[in-house]
């Protein structure tokens, strides 16, 4: 299985990125508007992860083209350009293909930050419905610490709560979310349910910021 | 110290009169918009605490009597009766106590439960609103499962985020959750960042319901 992250250049895709490719059998592409960022950007993946004994398939391209090759692809792009990303790889997505969305629109005020969902009611339905009507939409990793992430030298012991209307499509986003070491995926139910999961994400900041020790922490339920 | 558990014939008020009970050494009040209610409600509890071993002082009284003793007041009412709650017993509070908020307020349909708080942002902020001016507010306890707080036998392990603007009423509260065997008490930030601890019960609920096994569930960051 191929994996592509969309916007895979900024943070949350790189930890993505490099623990795909370290922990999983799928390859990784990398996405970007601007592909020579795509590109000397999975070259420096390619080099973190060799220098852990890894020989990585990891490359990069435009948006267009890492969706056109991937299974899985990932909207790991600021929330506010999660929908026109959508749009602009939309003509190489079908049926077969999973859309992804680990985003979080948040607000931020001097109290801390606070969950502030577009008027669809989460990110992954603001995806939903940018996308064609026969690609399925799943919500998964939005409560992961892009620098616990990223740092392949953590011990990740975390939960991914994982919501979607199609069950398949929920499926292999579930195995993949297992396949990396540490991660424990859970089944939040339909995507209608993602708000809920999303807004842990500015409540894990405002921990951050408010106690000593807790910093890139992640949420497990149990 | 004395804790007046508002509405704590309920089952969250059950739960956490019967653990303050247990394994603090403060003194504990049910209150109820009945006190005929109340105080068969405190033989009970009293009842079940003798049969694990402890002699708790343990009584029931009307809202507003037990409000009155105590200095820390918990509002564990139905959201929707929240704020009427806070105004009855509003005459008898002083700047020396603490209204704790543990109730969220939501809304279900096929697809789950979703977090659906009041104008003011959450319930705690609308019993701040309701609130006299010099008593300080404080939001903690959501996320814990009353069936796994009021079955005495459950070992707990489970954090308690804790929101509010004053940070003697906030270190109470804290310092009290943390009393209770098994939970941990993290500070949320002000008052304003309650939304985001809030909504995580509608989670685990979702979690609950599609999850093998995650009954009762509590929720843990790290």
């Amino acid at each position: 299985m191929e994996i592509a992250l969309l916007g895979g250049t900024g943070d949350i895709g790189q930890g993505l990125a490099l623990r795909c490719a370290r922990d999983t059998d799928h390859s990784v592409v990398i996405g970007s508007r601007d592909a020579d960022k795509a590109e000397q950007k999975a070259n420096e993946y390619y080099s973190s992860l060799k220098e852990t004994g890894v020989t990585p398939g990891i490359a990069g391209y435009s948006n267009e083209t890492a969706a056109d090759s991937a299974e899985v692809v990932v909207v790991s792009v600021p929330p506010e350009y999660a929908s026109q990303t959508v749009e602009t790889v939309a003509p190489v997505l079908g049926e077969d293909d999973v859309l992804v969305s680990p985003a979080v629109q948040m607000s931020r005020d001097a109290s801390g930050f606070h969950y502030d969902p577009p008027e669809t009611g989460s990110v992954a339905e603001a995806i939903d419905r940018a996308a064609p009507d026969d690609v399925p939409v799943v919500s998964a990793f939005q409560n992961l610490a892009a620098g616990a992430l990223s740092g392949l030298e953590n011990d990740l012991k975390a939960d991914v709560v994982v919501t979607g209307d199609d069950s398949e499509a929920k499926q292999t986003v579930m195995a993949l979310a297992e396949d990396i070491d540490g991660l424990r995926a859970l089944d939040g139910g339909p995507l209608a349910n993602t708000g809920v999961v999303e807004s842990v994400t500015p409540l894990l900041i405002n921990l951050a910021m408010n106690n000593d020790g807790m910093h890139d922490i992640g949420v497990r339920f149990e």
